[in-house]
């Protein structure tokens, strides 16, 4: 299905390898079918001329749409080569939930203009939300909501949903004359009532509205456990002040995944395949950095045993094995433990029999490969010492390597640090230098 | 929220320590009022013994709905402890798509239990999603839909409105006489409609069923574009077999980010927090065995140059700098790379400029890592020289790195391996490789 954006890629390419005046009529075709996200996925898949010149060929009416689903930096880089006028047609068409997802990351100058375009209401409703942070999902809060005043009967909820029923919709909230929220009434058990019982009557005592200041995280969890399609969202003085979705659920674990993908190699969410070279080269200049510092710390375990290596020379060629293997060994540890965590299963109560077990683990596989890499080794150097001394380092290594995994992301969590981010530089670190140390350490005592 | 999972199993660790008899009656109280999915979180959290014990605390009429929820790993410990008898009583509580859940990693044996529980409805149910693989929707199809006949009218349709709207329902289907499926009907036309009026009026001529074949991952996307909160699922032949809701698309996202996110670790996504040590120590060996290889590799990359590393041990010190920058330059494009091949971005028409980019932005970080690099490691082994050949080792892996994280995704996803799972071994080995050949290439040559 999104096969389909790589190959129109394809064909824009060629248009301009060619040098064709004019785009061909079934590119033309194909390209007037895409949706407002296909459109955006095309343009960050363009490098910057060819964006340009696709953006210039997207219907006027379509524009606003496709620039909210854009990544950060290729809408930046999109914006930034509008005329001004051009900017005050574009954002005319932005409601205040799409301004509120793109200004998160959009010079205020844009907001400005954007805000100027809308009306007093609208203007309110962008202020409401922009009063939450961007983990919160009162920010989010979108307003297609079906709503009646609490002392409204069943016709009127009967009316009401012959009218108009929003996309996402299973049921009806009522207010308090002050707009507090005031209860949740199926859409089902209005169907079935005569039209003059009062909708207090039927609202569903178990439906809990969503608190504004719950984090996207925990929102999703809940909408996925509530019986309804949609929860309504309140303020902290009890306001209903908008709705939240299933189909945002989806969104925001789409979004979550792929941040979390990204920041694991140190990449920013905003990064798109075309991001501008130096700004991509600043942001990932600082996770090279970090890691160089981790790098250094184990050169320096290494340099504690320089004279060793000058005599022992096969130790300085099998020092990879004894790093990987357990930095492997460690990351299996750390990620089941990283996902109990995330889960909430990890507690003083288990933590013990959990190392026990992690540790029992290493040691089997410990044995395990200690075994067969001192045998190859023994074998490469002639030496059956220098199987002993990586076999035992790698033994070591690995058991030290089940004991980080487990303690680290636990350490980590205590201190509010995601573990997910940074749980695996730190391990790496602690099993090369012990991995380093122990080999080198060994080869000290028993080769020289 | 899902921090009370961890609470709980340190009060029951508490119990366990201090030999009391019975569980304290304000203990008894939170498990009570613990839902199947945390009730199968508490249970995985558990260490063996603990869990047995726990598993008896819940109610029996609950006991079918917590082992759906549970992790493969977890539920095979409990049910092998089952005595016969409980099993079967156990079984006769799963539906049809409980029983396909569970199917894929219980014993054949379990569900010719299940199965003889069955009516026959129920049984026709099971074999017709167990034609679909565990990767396609038809598998998962549930059977919860307001279905018609295609001459049914407006009346009929509020008829079954009034009488029970399933979860997650937006629309009433209709079928042929034989089943086929013949069209969707949203609610909100049926409730602005006069009764007398036929229903394939009002068919939204729009709505696409979803074909049984398509994967877990496009029914996705698929529900995502559509503007219901549930889609019907249509076999090849046509026949109405099933829906698939937006609650489902959420589920579904979930597994398939936990089985990504352990597979990158080489974990399979059945392992729990306390899945038995010999299991875990097969599973895990494996990935380690295709780590090692790749370690040695590296190994034979250094062998290359004992004569050196014998004569300027300084490089054998510095040799993880070069392979750690390189590693990680590599894997921040490899990332971006992945996500562009998922999002169907990548093709033969960018995958030049795309290459110019990351060699532009690895040229960069390339310069600026060399140079601070090449000064430390000069001041550190107070020779000038050491720090030209290691800055220019990793100004080279550097660029080699932004190279193979380009081409390896591309290359592998041509040949349908995933590289989401195998792309970082083989991009470390890769940048392992360079990396160790050109620094002590280089040092051979200037140094010696």
């Amino acid at each position: 299905m999104s096969e389909e954006i790589g190959a129109l890629v394809e064909q824009i390419a060629k248009v301009e390898r060619e040098e064709q005046a004019t785009v061909p009529e079934t590119l033309n075709e194909q390209l007037e079918h895409l949706d407002a996200e296909q459109q955006a996925l095309l343009l960050e898949a363009l490098p910057l001329e060819g964006r340009l010149q696709q953006w210039e060929r997207i219907p006027e009416e379509e524009r606003s749409d496709v620039l909210v689903e854009l990544g950060a930096d290729t809408r930046l880089t999109i914006l930034k080569a509008q005329p001004f006028n051009a900017l005050e047609s574009l954002f005319s068409g932005f409601s205040p939930e799409d301004l509120i997802e793109l200004s998160d990351d959009l010079p205020d100058e844009f907001i400005e203009i954007a805000l100027r375009q809308m009306d007093q209401k609208q203007r309110q409703y962008f202020e409401d939300s922009n009063q939450f942070t961007e983990k919160q999902i009162g920010r989010y809060a979108d307003h297609d909501l079906l709503i009646l005043p609490q002392n409204a009967k069943v016709y009127d909820a009967l009316r009401l949903l012959r009218r108009h029923i929003p996309e996402c919709t299973d049921a009806i909230f009522l207010t308090d004359r002050a707009g507090r929220y005031a209860g949740t009434v199926p859409v089902q058990s209005t169907l079935s009532t005569p039209g003059h019982i009062p909708l207090t009557e039927l609202t569903d005592e178990e439906a809990k509205p969503l608190a504004a200041e719950t984090s996207l995280e925990d929102s999703v969890d809940l909408i996925e456990k509530s019986e309804y399609v949609l929860l309504p969202i309140v303020s902290e003085k009890g306001m209903l002040i908008g709705r939240m979705t299933l189909k945002d659920g989806l969104q925001i674990l789409r979004e979550e995944h792929e941040a979390e993908m990204m920041a694991q190699a140190g990449l920013s969410e905003d990064e798109d395949l075309f991001s501008p070279v130096l700004r991509s080269s600043v942001r990932r200049a600082t996770w090279l950095g970090i890691n160089l510092i981790t790098a250094f710390l184990a050169s320096w375990a290494i340099g504690l045993f320089e004279g060793t290596l000058q005599q022992v020379v096969a130790l300085a060629v099998l020092m990879p094995i004894v790093a990987s293997m357990g930095g492997i060994a460690g990351s299996q540890t750390l990620t089941l433990i990283i996902r109990g965590i995330a889960l909430g299963q990890i507690s003083r109560g288990n933590l013990g029999p959990l190392l026990i077990k992690e540790l029992s683990v290493g040691g089997l596989n410990g044995v395990l490969w200690a075994g067969a890499i001192g045998l190859i080794a023994s074998w490469w150097f002639a030496d059956p010492m220098i199987g002993v001394v990586i076999g035992s380092a790698i033994a070591i290594n690995i058991l030290a390597a089940a004991c980080s995994g487990v303690c680290i992301p636990v350490i980590l969590d205590k201190l509010k640090i995601d573990p997910a981010l940074s749980g695996s530089v730190i391990l790496t670190t602690v099993t090369d230098v012990v991995g380093f140390v122990t080999f080198l350490g060994l080869g000290t005592l028993l080769l020289l």
